[in-house]
């Protein structure tokens, strides 16, 4: 796989999300509202690549900061922190690089200005390389999770486009595939924005990983067939008790898992766990335009003049959720206490 | 509404619906091969209107057939028969109507056969006609079941372009619109044809009723959200049993209504009951091809070479359906012994 975002020298490069699998693309970020844009377009999207994002966005922006003075320096960098916390609202690990940004900028107080501009460079390639550290030993948690032969379900796509590299939910997938188990991935194709066809079936198929795409809707159908053994998905945000933010469909997703008799796993860093957060009802939900849905492209494909809502995630309440993946490995209801102890342990 | 399918003197002319709400474009059907073609590719689609189709067709076979003797005649009609039952496999209404045009050249058994081509012609005419009867008496019945102000969720379309005309589920709203109820409607997209988005919410714009169209992965989030009151399907096919045969997705929706406390109904013609089926598995769930999943119009949407399961149907079994909103009237648990019942009475 390319690398999903990468620093060039000057800039930052990530690959155009909203082009493959037609094009493979560059997306070239020059100044810190470059990246902001491509946050906010879905040039790159995924909790933890949305993080790593923000985290380069910063540093790039904190390179043109012309001041000597720490307070200045601070002040601005303050700024741009809050206008990149609000690119988009509902993955925590966008604020959690930010904040992580903003706490190195305040531990160097004091320090020349042009070396807190190297540090946050440095912190925002350790983000990265952290990243992908941490999605490989998901996976190697995650793989005992998997039979020796099975189908997987997974929603959108949390795979090495979503990530730093190698993925969460796709992270597990291709540990286990690696280790020698025979996988099948069953893909939903995830509307409106085809993250599924578009993303998850091209990661899979690079990667030789059996993939069938479906429409959203046709996961509950062979479900009940018995032709899943397992779902994994990402997730955007979850909260201490175990309430999972992630992409509009995979509430659905998780009851009918339960319905079935199905285990359905959540893949994620313990950094989209958000401590300021109660339960899910407390999670903001980002509504996207309404075209996402009534158009393709620039294609209107539903009546003119049409209402369409088009909330882009959604709750799955912490009884769906049969265990977290985690870099530290499996957390277990009930979440509130073993949340709390797995931060306490920290 | 302009009508869905209607005779034009020597010719059929349907709406084409693989084109609306972009074009409004008649299909011309001269030939029996034409409507089996039509149902086949989509030009018309939903259980009642292709059993319209399907008899028309049959008629316009039937006016072509050079013979004077009676029984070349049926052993014609009778092969034309067959090929158009295996149109498309899901929906009974269709074999139901191909069994009631053959019952009808076998009751004519000897009479001159330029008199049974004129008695099917009329047949035909008698079916479109009875179809919109029964829906506007399927409207009435279920008009009971609406609150004076509610949100109503529905699947797919089973409006008036997919029946004769008026619609069984939409046929129950339009009901409800008219008796000055605040209904309004959240219609599933329904991938991968988009029925909803294309048909339904065009059907609803029409007679003003108020619409917003969603993904079909975002009806669980509304439904937990308490901002559906209560979900309307059609059906392809149902079984004694009460198990529901409908649109891929179908399933999915009752199943997350039963989650979240929330009438799952189901609004069909007696003639969608199929007797001969004891339970849900033994309906035949029609596969189409991959491409309505991975590509938009001849554009390539997925990554070439994709693998993709694209099933049309689902069943819903009859525990999450708490009646099945007939022309004769509400239909309720125990399925089995009330539908007996009800076809005895007949």
């Amino acid at each position: 796989m390319l690398p999903t975002i990468e620093w060039r020298g000057e800039y930052i490069r990530m690959i155009d999300q909203r082009k493959i699998p037609a094009k493979l693309e560059w997306y070239i970020c020059r100044g810190y509202k470059d990246v902001i844009k491509a946050i906010r377009v879905m040039v790159i999207r995924g909790a933890p690549a949305i993080g790593v994002a923000a985290a380069m966005g910063l540093a790039l922006g904190a390179k043109v900061i012309r001041t000597n003075s720490y307070a200045s320096f601070e002040r601005q960098f303050r700024k741009m922190a809050e206008e990149m916390t609000r690119a988009r609202p509902t993955a925590v690990n966008l604020k959690w690089a930010v904040d992580r940004m903003g706490l190195l900028v305040q531990r160097m107080a004091g320090v020349p200005v042009d070396q807190i501009k190297k540090a946050l460079l440095w912190e925002s390639e350790k983000i990265l390389a952290e990243d992908i550290d941490i999605n490989r030993r998901i996976g190697q948690h995650g793989l005992k999770l998997v039979p020796k032969e099975s189908t997987i379900l997974t929603h959108c796509n949390a795979g090495s486009l979503a990530t730093g590299g190698y993925g969460t939910a796709l992270g597990v997938i291709r540990a286990a595939h690696e280790a020698g188990k025979k996988v099948e991935v069953i893909a939903d194709e995830t509307r409106p924005w085809l993250q599924g066809l578009r993303l998850t079936a091209f990661e899979l198929m690079q990667d030789n990983i059996p993939v069938t795409v479906i429409a959203d809707s046709a996961a509950g159908y062979l479900m009940r067939q018995r032709r899943i053994d397992l779902v994994i998905t990402g997730a955007d945000r979850i909260a201490v008790n175990g309430d999972v933010a992630n992409k509009i469909g995979t509430y659905q997703v998780a009851v009918l898992a339960k319905e079935n008799g199905i285990p359905f796993y959540v893949a994620a860093p313990l950094s989209t766990i958000d401590l300021k957060i109660r339960s899910g009802e407390m999670i903001p939900v980002e509504e996207r335009e309404g075209r996402e849905i009534y158009c393709f492209g620039k294609r209107q494909v539903g009546p003119v003049g049409v209402n369409a809502f088009n909330p882009a995630f959604d709750i799955t309440p912490g009884k769906y959720v049969k265990a977290i993946i985690t870099e530290q490995g499996l957390i277990r209801p009930p979440y509130l206490r073993e949340i709390r102890e797995i931060f306490h342990r920290k």
